[in-house]
C-alpha cells in the first residue's frame, strides 16, 4: 500500500517541518509589515473586521494574542520568484495581493458554509454580522487588485490578469461545492470533485507560484509550469486533508473523530468511495442519506469508504499529484536544487497533520 | 422655494428625456455585446445567475423579455471620452468594467438589505439563494478587474487603480448605511449622512467619468475635475431620489406612498429633519422610534420632515450640488458645448420621477 505524505518516517518530517517554519517566518518578516499597512488603509470598520479576521485584534478592537495564518501563499509568491532567479522584493506588493485574495475567499467561503469556528476563533460574520462580512471580503478583494494596478513593475499587469481569472476560477470552485451539497450522495462523479478541488484548493496555490514566476520575469512556459506545480501540489495537500477529515486525530485537529462523515461532506475519498461500483459504496450511500448520529455509524460510515477503496485510492492520487507537481517544477527550473524552498514548503504543507 | 429637478416645466424634461434615452440606447449598442461577451465567459452556473440579473434570462435559463438596466454608468464613460476628445471605443473594455462593477454591488447590496425586488423581479439571492448571489458578485467584481488587466490601452492600469479604490470607497458606504440603521433616530448627524451618499452613489458615478477622461488622455486635473462632476451628479441624484421615497407617486414608483419612511430609512431629507432642533424633529424622531404602521401615521411622519425643513433642504441641496457638478465639468471641458451629452445624462438622472 502506498504510504500518503504524512504516514513518512517520522524523524524527516520533523526537520522538513522546521526547515518549512524558518521560511515561512522569514517571508511573513517580509510581507507582515505591507500586509498591514495595506489593511490599515482601509476605511475604519472595514479595517476592523479584517483585523479581527487576521488574528490581529480582537472584536472590541484590543490587539489579539492569536496566532495569524500560516501565510503559505505569499511564502510560494517569493520561494517561486527566488527559484526562477528574481528578487523576491519586487514581489513583495504581488505577494500580499495573493494573501488578501486569498483571506477574501476566507471571508465568504464562512458565510457560505456557515462556518463559525475558524483558527480557534468565531468567523468574523459570525461575530460583526453577515453584512460586515461580505463587505469586509469585498473590500479586501479590490485591496488586491488597487496593490496590483498600482505596482509600477512591469510584472504587474499579467498578474492582476492572473489573480482575476484565478479568482473567478476559486467562485467556480465554490460554486460547485454549494451544488454538490444539495445532490444525491451518489451523483456527484470522482472528475467534478476533482475539477472543483482544483478550482477551489490549487488555482490559488499555482497563481501564486505563477505570479512569483511573473515577477522573476520568467517566459510564459515557465509561468504555466510553475502555475502547474501549485496546482497539482494544491491537489494532494487537498487529498490529505480530506483524509484527516476521516481518520485525523481528534486531539490535533480539534474536530470529533469523522467530522467531514458527520457534516455528509462529499470529500474526495468519499466520492472515491461512492462511485466504486463496490457493496460497500452502497452501505455507504445509505449511510449518507440517513441520520448517522452514533459513533457507531459514523464509524462504519468510515470503514465502508476504507473497504470501497476511498482511502487507498486518495493516498495513490495523493502521491500521484505531488510526483506531477514536482514534474512541472522542474520544467520551471530545470536544476532543482534551486527549487529547495518550494519543495519544502509543498512537502510541508501536504504533511500537516491538523 | 427653489424648484427641485423634477419640478420644472413639464414640457423641456420630455425633450431632454428623449435625448437621454437615445443617448443611452446608442451607448447601449456598444456596450451589451461586449458586457453579454464578458458575462458568457464565466463558468456555467455563474453566468446564469449572472444573466439573471442582468434582466437578459429567467430563473430557469429561457430568453427574458425583461428590460434590462439603463446602463447609464458606461454612458457617462463613453460621453466624458467624448467630451474630451478622445474616441469612445477606446474606453468601450473599461465602460464595461464599470457596468460590471456596478452590478456586483447591486448583487450584493440585495443580500445585505434584504430587498426581495429589483426592477420589477425577485432579486438573485431571493431566486437562487444567498450562496449563490455572494459568490456570483464576487466574480463580476473579479471580472471587472480582468477586463482592466487584459487591456492593452496605456490608460488601463490608472483606470483599474480607480476602480479599485472606487470599490473601496463603495463598500464604506453601504457598511456606514448599514451601521446608521442600528443607531438612534437622531443619533446619524447630516455630514455623515451626506459622506455615506458620497460614497454608497457618487464615488461610482465620478470613477466611470473621470475613466472616459482617462481613456481621452486627460491630464491629472481634467481627471479630477470629471470625477467631481460624477460624485456632485451623484449626490444631486440621491437627494432626489430620497424625496421620491417619501413623496413619490406610488402609481409611478411602484412602491407605497411613505415607503422609506415606513421601511425608517434615515436618508438625507429625514436625517436633514430630525438635527434640525425643531419640534418637528423631535415628532419625528418619536415617530421613527415607534410603530408607524398606519396611513396616517406615514402622512404625519412625511408632514414632520416637511415642517422641519427637511424637503426644503434636500431641494436647495440637491440645486446647489447640480450647480456644483456642472463648475466641475466647466473645469474639465472648458468649452461646455462639447459637454452636451454628459449634461443631459445628468439632467436625466436627477430628474428622473421613478
Amino acid at each position: 500500500m502506498p504510504r500518503a505524505p504524512g504516514d513518512g518516517d517520522p524523524v524527516a518530517p520533523v526537520a522538513q517541518g522546521q526547515e518549512a517554519q524558518a521560511l515561512l517566518e522569514q517571508s511573513r518578516a517580509l510581507v507582515d509589515p505591507r500586509l498591514r499597512a495595506a489593511v490599515d488603509s482601509l476605511p475604519g470598520a472595514i479595517r476592523r473586521v479584517a483585523a479581527y479576521h487576521f488574528g490581529w485584534e480582537e472584536a472590541d478592537g484590543s490587539p489579539s494574542s492569536g496566532r495569524a495564518g500560516k501565510a503559505i501563499r505569499p511564502a510560494l509568491v517569493l520561494a517561486a520568484a527566488r527559484a526562477l532567479g528574481g528578487d523576491p522584493r519586487r514581489a513583495l506588493r504581488a505577494a500580499v495581493a495573493v494573501e488578501l485574495a486569498h483571506n477574501f475567499t476566507l471571508l465568504h467561503d464562512d458565510i457560505i458554509d456557515e462556518d463559525r469556528t475558524r483558527r480557534h476563533r468565531p468567523t468574523a460574520w459570525a461575530v460583526f454580522g453577515i453584512p460586515a462580512a461580505v463587505i469586509t471580503g469585498d473590500a479586501m478583494l479590490a485591496l488586491a487588485q488597487r496593490l496590483l494596478a498600482e505596482d509600477t513593475d512591469p510584472a504587474a499587469a499579467r498578474a492582476s490578469a492572473r489573480l482575476s481569472t484565478c479568482v473567478i476560477e476559486l467562485c467556480a470552485g465554490q460554486q460547485a461545492d454549494c451544488a454538490f451539497e444539495d445532490r444525491d450522495p451518489d451523483g456527484v462523479t470522482l472528475d467534478e470533485c476533482l475539477t472543483m478541488a482544483v478550482a477551489k484548493t490549487g488555482a490559488l496555490l499555482g497563481c501564486a507560484c505563477a505570479t512569483g514566476a511573473l515577477y522573476a520575469d520568467a517566459g510564459e512556459r515557465a509561468v504555466g509550469a510553475m502555475d502547474g506545480f501549485g496546482r497539482e501540489a494544491g491537489l494532494a495537500f487537498q487529498l490529505i486533508d480530506d483524509l484527516i477529515g476521516i481518520w485525523g486525530d481528534p486531539e490535533r485537529t480539534g474536530k470529533p473523530v469523522g467530522a467531514d462523515l458527520i457534516a455528509r461532506k462529499k470529500s474526495l475519498p468519499v466520492v472515491a468511495a461512492l462511485t466504486s461500483g463496490t457493496p460497500a459504496a452502497a452501505e455507504l450511500a445509505t449511510l449518507y442519506r440517513g441520520a448517522m448520529d452514533t459513533p457507531d455509524e459514523v464509524s462504519r460510515a468510515a470503514d465502508a469508504v476504507d473497504r470501497a477503496g476511498g482511502r487507498d485510492w486518495a493516498q495513490i492520487c495523493a502521491a500521484d499529484r505531488m510526483a506531477r507537481a514536482i514534474h512541472h517544477l522542474s520544467r520551471a527550473v530545470p536544476d532543482l536544487a534551486r527549487a529547495g524552498d518550494l519543495l519544502t514548503l509543498a512537502e510541508f504543507v501536504t504533511r500537516r497533520t491538523h
